[in-house]
């Protein structure tokens, strides 16, 4: 790592990355930046600019190396850390994240899950353990996980927010309907927002 | 409605509608375009740029009007024409948004799910009726729906939507971990990427 990127190409990593890797999936080995612009929605100037930033993969005419230049944005975002993940809240939304989603392809390793309900409380879920909340604070001891995903009811964001920032957790993705924000809690945090998009698709679905 | 607005600043707008809804639940009636870019973490000069696309409703010296612009906004974006939705694949994601998401809010009335597990076919959920698949082309007839919610495994993904584009929907809200591209279908597609945002967040906490 060491390099340092600006927030902007740091948002757009994910979608590279995504991009690349399924390219390489299709046995791409090269591609131009101008085919990967097409393919991405973007124009081929802006990714020689992007790319560039770390050090710049392409060659003059030969375009990238899909392989090299995938493995190395998964280096910068620390897709290999595979840092500890918990999760909060084991409702419906927070079921489908057990079941589904996939952790380990964005650098996270899910070790268990936080609820009260009684009959969850005690289950595994997709081999993940789920504990009593109560027990939080003696599971995470001296060695908190990096990672905490919310997915509480909303009323409960900002307690539980500060509660795991005391323990020494280092980022939230917050899935709740309460946005985290710098004065609540002063540790890394994703919002996520399904709304905006739906929102847009909704501008769009009228536009004509 | 009727304005042309630049699809970035369209993109931007759901954010603003839901800042400008939080201010106004907040009580707040005024708002100077730098305590909105403060709120908002962007620049003054962007937000006044952003809201003069389509009239510019703060008056030079007295900021916005926060519920007259909010709803603006809303008309912009078509929130107020509660749309019908349907959503394809009742797994542990569907059914958390059919139980937790507020489809309302983003323009949409959710009024059917389509599933094929005997479980699941013929209960409701949330007041919401599911049906088996195989009668989705009866339930759409010749009055098809604005929107459909994808839920259904990636595999499924491309079918799925070229099905519901014969059947005359104009949306998909695709949540698989397939996207879908304007060579599979050429209805309007929002993809959802839960890991764009935790693949950010990686970063975040490697970062210092």
């Amino acid at each position: 790592m060491g390099k340092k990127v600006s927030s902007a190409v740091i948002r757009r990593l994910p979608r590279y990355y995504r991009y690349l890797d399924e390219l390489h999936a299709k046995g791409v080995v090269r591609i131009s930046s101008g085919s990967l612009a097409a393919e991405m929605g973007l124009t081929a100037s802006q990714i020689r600019q992007d790319l560039n930033c770390f050090g710049g993969f392409g060659q003059q005419g030969y375009g990238y190396n899909v392989e090299k230049l995938r493995n190395e944005i998964a280096d910068i975002l620390g897709l290999k850390n595979y840092s500890r993940a918990i999760l909060i809240g084991v409702g419906n939304l927070g079921r489908a994240l057990i079941n589904n989603f996939n952790f380990n392809r964005c650098g996270f390793q899910l070790i268990a899950a936080f609820d009260v309900a009684p009959g969850t409380v005690g289950s595994k879920i997709n081999n993940i353990p789920v504990y009593h909340i109560d027990t939080l604070e003696s599971f995470v001891g001296s060695d908190p996980p990096e990672l905490a995903v919310l997915t509480v009811p909303s009323a409960d964001t900002v307690e539980m927010a500060s509660r795991l920032e005391k323990l020494g957790i280092k980022g939230i993705w917050n899935f709740t309907n309460r946005d985290l924000r710098p004065e609540d809690v002063s540790l890394k945090v994703e919002n996520v927002h399904f709304d905006d998009s739906l929102m847009t698709l909704c501008y769009m679905i009228h536009e004509t």
